[in-house]
């Protein structure tokens, strides 16, 4: 009789729970597993998982139910699609070599500055999965806590870079544009692609879907025409009309930065380092050559003085020079939302109003439309120095870049208008008075307890702007949703924070 | 026909998911459930739920696959036990409201102090479950990053005993020791309690079970005699004998302190002012007024130098001052391990057969357990200064001590002897030569694979001491497992790191 061969690896059967935990690996295990009795494991604990020749490294929990049997491993979807699984495969669970990056965030904690080859090795570890969510926010908070200097910052950016795919363009300039958040509405950028591919710049833009706002460019754009497109697509509509307006979603620029933005947003921690390694990392990975960034400033946006703006747009132009990037922060009104709709079809409304000259078009969303179009045509050289907000209104008078817009459209799948939802309600002024304040982030809140961006029909009309005189009874703002459940939902907030919008005695 | 009613509030199912998270509250959804479309919840959402007058904040996942049905909420067992759910419940979902003791974590983040009623209002918060580990983690990072002075780390003492259960003994002295640990086999405990109640002292001492060692105290005595003892039967117990070794586990003394430790064990990150009002907190809630801390300092022990030992027998000694509470702080010898067994029964055996004064028994175990209860001895003026060692050795040696342990044990549900593994296998010294250094760390780590201490037989019988000469083929320490295959996967571990405990030519 043979001796009893060596153990066999720790191999359970793997089982997809459909779990979504954003970019998260979570497994679950018996905790009668024979692979728990053997390796120790508890939970909480980081584990080690491999299959063939892929291996990454997860969070176990324990379950007592049937929930996965004693010789199977359930896993989060981010977990299956890393490993490359299919259903009833086997996988190996082990204890993970010590990560030598943590000792560098340990020692960034202690007060040690961040190198290229330490940042490098901490986002190396990050996009592979190999943080934990309590790693990741130790690594978060020490970047504010002992703030990223510039040589941090430029390290961290080119170290974003590096873990990311990469767009060549063959050609320059390349356009692009980013907005530093904050401000429901501000919806210029299928404006901007439309008005600056009109007048023969490329400007191959990719967006993003709202994370925690009632819309992202991605989703508003959504509402028009198809946004999910792969590169080679998107290759093709670039080279066709100049520019484009898809999802960023597929194209992995930063996958690290996906990462630290959701740690950041849980903790409402901003790091004007790693912001500015976020926004620009993103920039050079997409090929972009000229950027103009736009930094809205007011009480209830993401920056809320000019002295922190104007030290955001310091960092950004050094960190930019060194990655040859040229740019433009320009410092914009944040008092108050952009357009009139929050939400994506209500949004999508007035970028083809002003695209189309209705006269009801919102003149705040076209102003800063063309101030931002027009800087980036000066940026690249397309427009004299001083002209080119002019130009960019001139674009968009003649109706040539409404042509653009439509002709973007059909290259990518063809335009198809907005639909708002069927139940609405007015929020009417108690009283007369003067419009003192709007406070975007309560409205914002609005908009998405109303359905944004969920309900693409979903969201919040807004009637006045800054300044406004209203009689009572006179409509602040109209709620849209798709059911009365929702309505009601909405109408609770509402009622519950009448000071959304400020009056004072006229 | 009557009007639609207004919504109800969003209710689902509870269900059961037998799932250990330790203490994090963590619940299920379907993505198409109604509840996440009308509230706009996506992964790692926070959110509130309520049974009946309980309230509680969880994280979110979503699932597509029928772990639960769309109007159903799976819950990890924290978030059941908490919220005090029966199977079939109805709990609503929600959004929570702002915690607002976020904003301090910030401030500190940002450089600002904290003070009484900050550092109560967030240590309220993890103690109700209201944070994270994104939260937990953003805090303990920050109290590294910018460490706590002493007036934080009395406000962090004062706020953990007072969130937590405490207890009075209505006399006084009433002793106590701890050990801030990473010395693996250091199994004191045992021998001073007999030998300080043998002495008229009152020792009420409660233990904590490993978490990330081979062995913890409660694991060690559970080995013997039952330890896991409600309040009420703990103090017949202290009545009756004077003291007591149970499980501290059922009274919660610190509760944020389990959580904030988790945390910290995962970003392997100590900060001085966190583990001094762990330790303080705990024997102040325990009752305790006169307190003797043992730090061992070594390479591989949990204390490294002599500077950060002394660094902390100050803050440990100012703190205590604060709450009236005598201690002493005793630098002992951290660079190797202490007696010979590494794992519960192995330790519960090197226990016995100091108090029987086998010939056999681990001089050094001996030694340094007379060395804290001498010191404990002589902190509660039981004896003059300069005897208590020598009182203490005494009580050992006339075997006073081994019978009132004998008591204790009876006292606490009876006294059982411990068995070893079946299986062990000797590790030989390839050469001759010199015991230069152990490492206490990854010595541990072999005793884990062996099995300890989920298996209590499991672990390892170290045969060496630093400068012991040792021939070729002598064994230098002993594996003991429960089957083949974990001795085979222990082997490999050890077989991969020769240099565990390492030898000079002679």
């Amino acid at each position: 009789m043979a001796p009893p061969g060596p153990k066999p690896p720790n191999a359970l059967t793997a089982r997809r729970l459909g779990l979504d935990t954003q970019d998260e690996a979570m497994v679950f295990v018996r905790s009668d597993s024979p692979v728990c009795r053997s390796e120790g494991f508890s939970a909480h604990s980081r584990v080690q998982l491999t299959n063939g020749t892929r291996s990454i490294i997860a969070t176990l929990y324990q379950t007592s139910t049937n929930l996965v049997s004693d010789h199977e491993i359930g896993l989060s979807e981010a977990a299956w699609r890393l490993l490359g699984l299919v259903e009833g495969g086997q996988i190996s669970v082990s204890h993970p070599a010590p990560l030598e990056s943590l000792k560098m965030v340990r020692g960034k904690v202690f007060g040690q500055r961040l190198d290229d080859a330490s940042t490098r090795a901490i986002i190396s570890d990050i996009v592979a999965g190999r943080y934990s969510d309590i790693h990741l926010s130790s690594f978060v908070t020490a970047c504010s806590a002992l703030p990223l200097d510039l040589a941090e910052t430029i390290a961290l950016t080119r170290a974003m870079v590096d873990t990311g795919s990469r767009i060549t363009w063959g050609h320059a300039p390349i356009a692009d544009k980013h907005c530093v958040g904050g401000l429901p509405g501000n919806r210029t950028t299928p404006v901007i692609v439309a008005i600056c591919a009109s007048l023969g710049l490329t400007i191959p833009k990719t967006s993003s879907r709202a994370i925690t706002s009632p819309a992202g460019t991605a989703d508003t754009m959504e509402v028009l025409t198809d946004v999910d497109l792969d590169l080679e697509s998107m290759r093709q509509v670039v080279d066709q009309e100049g520019g484009c307006f898809i999802w960023g979603g597929g194209v992995q620029f930063s996958p690290a930065d996906d990462a630290l933005i959701r740690i950041e947003r849980a903790l409402d921690l901003d790091s004007e380092g790693a912001l500015v390694a976020s926004v620009l990392s993103k920039k050079i990975a997409a090929g972009a050559t000229h950027v103009v960034i736009d930094i809205p400033v007011g009480p209830t946006a993401k920056v809320r003085s000019l002295s922190a703006a104007s030290s955001l747009q310091s960092l950004i132009e050094k960190v930019a020079s060194e990655f040859g990037l040229a740019v433009l922060a320009l410092v914009t009104d944040g008092t108050q939302p952009v357009g009139r709709g929050i939400g994506p079809a209500l949004e999508a409304r007035d970028v083809l109003q002003v695209l189309r000259n209705d006269p009801d078009a919102p003149a705040d969303l076209a102003d800063r439309a063309c101030l931002i179009a027009g800087a980036l045509l000066e940026l690249t050289g397309k427009a004299p120095s001083g002209t080119g907000k002019a130009m960019a209104l001139n674009a968009l008078r003649t109706g040539t870049a409404y042509s653009k817009f439509e002709s973007i459209c059909r290259a990518q799948g063809g335009f198809r208008p907005p639909v708002l939802a069927e139940h609405y309600r007015p929020f009417l002024a108690p009283a007369p008075g003067r419009v003192a304040s709007i406070d975007n982030r309560r409205l914002a809140r609005v908009a998405k307890l109303a359905g944004a961006p969920g309900d693409k029909a979903a969201g919040v009309d807004l009637h006045v702007r800054l300044g406004d005189t209203v009689k009572a009874g006179q409509a602040l703002y109209t709620l849209y949703t798709q059911t009365p459940g929702e309505l009601a939902y909405a109408i609770d907030y509402v009622t519950a924070n009448p000071d959304i919008i400020e009056l004072t005695r006229p």
